[in-house]
């Protein structure tokens, strides 16, 4: 199989040229040669990645339920429609970015929605995180319409997103893979190619199903070995140069005090919530089942999630899982 | 706390002066001031780890229960004597690399154990990994003829040993660390001091864990992947560049065809054995269980290799865990 | 809430008065009056329910993909047409007994399915077990025809469907539920009232966890027991007068030699088959997972039937949990 | 196997005759031949255990660390001795109720233990709850000094205990059984023969780890039947007349507003803790352990527990597992 990893061509450094007259006049030169881009959904995530795409150059015509969220865009510099059939009737390359499986649903085939007028040859990038099944539907639903739907879920938050360092996983057909990734670079430090649509989802689902596991595992391993006398920080130190580590040991450790810029420094606010964790694991889960792929830890790790959202974890990042499993002061 | 992390200082390359005049003078010089060493188990692990000590100029003494093992460490230039008794006769610093907790009591405890004869102020080093309850039991009647018992486990394998690449994970009194490291730099590439004794012990079956749960975790998420219509070698690419990464993703993959020279391109041969494994977490299970720690995942892992034991992976290497997880053809 | 149970009222004992001429001529003018009933899907389960039927004087009209299962039907005096909107025409009672959801589907709205030809009015009973979300929509869909659909999953195998003796679970709107009930007793000893439509989908997915889950805790304690010395059947006799007892370990002991007349002591042949059990906890993951409920020991059952049915034991009863578990001889 | 449950045979009921002259004649005669039963540990189980052998018309020679609890045996009748050892110069049969290992390894071996004072052929049962291990070291010391030592842990609690409905589970030689079922029968509905020594508590453990596990499967399954819009009662009822039926859903249910009578309807107050729980799941996860038995849902249920331990609900009763998986309000 051929492997497909862009890395970002299109770093911001440029931008700084724009002080400068050759580059701005180059560079007004490229913009003008730029079509606009549709951006649907400017939420935390949604609105840095459409302001990056302005960076880059791309006129930006975009909507969103919330006013708000259209007007801090138009303050930008985006041209804020309505609906997204409006979007769809005016770019002809549109991204998505939505919370869920039912607004994608909506945002593609509602009264409004985006296939009401779609224009033939339009390529739609949805970098929604939702269940591949139905990334697969609206492809289908897409193609009727002479249009091509890809999936292209982002690994990264919020500060990811600002500074354009997202990592994008790519489905869909591979001849459309070259212009998704003119925009995704613009966005992102990574874009992977990863096969026919539904398959950037399912690649993101893996990450975060094995990224679940070992969060649970290493604070499960630290409050062990804390209990049996190791010191937190020592005990990181030798998972980090054995056959221990992992993401969660080496770079997010969930031990208050092993390390800093991290949630477990700042009472597990911010980062990735716990919620949101197990809703990912809640699509691992789907898709194991549909496929009957056994999963013990990853469907344990599902559980563990949603009980730390029925007892009060449900917001704190998903890094919390330390603090659920220590034993209370004077239990 | 403070925190010793000491990198091998007597690496092998030196010996290659042995060919020139002067080092070979130095060399014996320094030879003649070096005090044997005693060293009881000399199995897969023991005998590169005792030829590593003779190597580095340190006269060896040891026995062992099969004569082979004796004869094998005479041929490369060991003293070997009959009992761990009389180890503890000739030598003031004796390593102990045996298989389990009941040879270890028995070694230093039984009726010609070290302790028969153990000298005032000798260091006792205890490589074996064992139950860290057992290495508390052993400090406490070694002090009571006067002797100091550390536990030194070691991760990475038979390779590692013949290569002096082991990682030591020490536990016991601080003041006795430079006397043990200056040993285990002979036969490691890592020495850690962790704290008092059994606390080598504790670091060795956190490590497992950890490692148990991460490479479960990776089986799991290759398998859902590739059934989900990813490539394998695409999908452990991804996982690797983003918060999925692991050591079982990225030094170690589980799955045929993604890595080579790990035991899953070789049919699962050789390598770390499940059934060591297994063992490795019923130490976690138990220290979890008596320090009333949970442990959800580790304990989960400990009972999928318990289960692989039972259905015939018991001699495989641990990372067949996905071949255990995979549908079989024609299902 | 109301709770409603029916227990059985038309009996097959009264059949015998078939041979006394009064009754016989009851019997006619009472079978004079029944008006005909249809079953769609006359495999396993289907065949000897729509029997049933027949025996209690119902007029039956059939069909089914299979041609032979529609001869024996058509042996046994039923009427067979060609295809699902056929069995609308002719009958306003139908009762549907299919594989899998896919299965519904296409039978009620395939191009020749039931709503093709529904007439208003019209009682639809779905006796399959499915996904409650997919009985939920047939729901609304025969609601916008005019006939009321039901669900009604059956608990029992085969030999409960020839002997009238399964236990339905019904789903659907209260006031049609004597209607329903009517039908079902001839084919069952029990039937449930559960609530609205999918409730009895609903039930029976919670039976089947946690039957799941009592069977292997049950191999997993006969298994501890017995290693820890203890004799199986005198195990099982502790636990059924105590705390632990459970429909596993008092009624069909999955421990070969325990008890007679169950799978264990029949090498596991017969009875519930793994695939099928896996099936159903795919369903109780898949609502748990909707409605964000937790269920650790559910969610691992799950996985360790897939586990089985990828290691060979797909179509032995779901007993085998016991022969899984325990070590093979010689390890 | 020679299976041997005894049925009490001494019940409280002829202790009414007492008021009848002959009776009490007769009772005397009997009473005057008993000779002393020797009792340790008179807390919450044992105390009530004493008194039924003093109702049977046992004198009792006890002690215990609490002054108070001795204090009251006396006011009772029972004649109190200062150290487990004077019990043993002055009975011949002796009882232990303790909490926990530690206490039986000190109250039969320490300084003033029953064994540095036994005499030849005495009876010793112990009817704490203990690792089977160390039952095992008790038999084999005891029987240095020629005494006889039998497990004899108990099912049920301080009701069962006051009104001698407790169930016994006894190991030991065969031949000794018949002399501590005399005892036990006073204080118990039921007496079990389960083998050799150390499998009492094997029987015991088992029973208490398929408790554990039926009980968080059957709030697993409540909690997911509600929110599919199922009433509880009515799952309930379902659940038990079908194959989903165990104690925890029939005897004990832990839904409050279910059944009467059962801590879920007195906000988990009273009954069996969770904590006391997760100490039996322990010795169930250290004898699968040493017995390399796989448990997996007995290890899950043993880490849920745990878990609970450390979220402030080791006092409740172990039937809040559904309040602990419940969505809080508002979440």
């Amino acid at each position: 199989q051929n492997i497909i990893i862009s890395h970002k061509f299109c770093l911001p450094e440029p931008q700084n040229n724009f002080m400068n007259g050759k580059s701005l006049y180059l560079s007004s030169r490229t913009m003008a040669s730029k079509t606009p881009v549709g951006f649907i959904g400017l939420g935390n995530m949604g609105s840095p990645m459409a302001k990056n795409l302005l960076k880059n150059g791309y006129p930006v015509i975009c909507t969103d339920v919330f006013p708000e969220s259209c007007n801090e865009m138009q303050v930008s510099g985006a041209q804020v429609v309505d609906t997204p059939a409006d979007v769809a009737e005016k770019a002809d390359r549109i991204i998505t970015m939505l919370p869920s499986s039912p607004n994608v649903i909506d945002v593609y085939t509602g009264n409004n929605g985006i296939l009401k007028k779609v224009k033939k040859g339009t390529l739609l990038i949805d970098s929604s995180t939702i269940d591949p099944y139905v990334s697969k539907e609206m492809a289908v639903t897409a193609e009727k319409m002479g249009a091509v739907f890809m999936d292209a879920p982002v690994s990264g938050g919020v500060g990811a997103a600002s500074l354009a360092k997202l990592t994008f996983m790519v489905g869909g057909p591979e001849e459309e893979y070259t212009a998704a990734q003119e925009l995704l670079t613009c966005m992102g430090a990574n874009v992977v190619y990863c096969g026919l649509v539904g398959t950037g989802q399912a690649a993101k689902i893996c990450n975060n199903m094995l990224l679940a596991i070992g969060m649970i595992g290493t604070a499960e391993t630290m409050n062990l070995g804390i209990r049996l006398g190791l010191d937190p920080k020592l005990l990181a130190q030798v998972l980090n140069m054995s056959s221990g580590r992992c993401w969660s040991s080496d770079t997010y450790n969930p031990v208050p005090g092993v390390m800093e810029g991290v949630p477990s420094a700042n009472n597990y606010q911010g980062g990735f919530g716990t919620t949101l964790m197990a809703k990912d694991l809640g699509f691992a889960q789907s898709t194991a089942t549909s496929t009957r792929s056994p999963i013990p830890l990853g469907s344990m790790a599902h559980q563990i999630f949603r009980v730390m959202c029925s007892r009060g974890y449900a917001n704190k990042d998903f890094s919390s899982i330390f603090q659920f499993l220590r034993e209370e002061e004077g239990q």
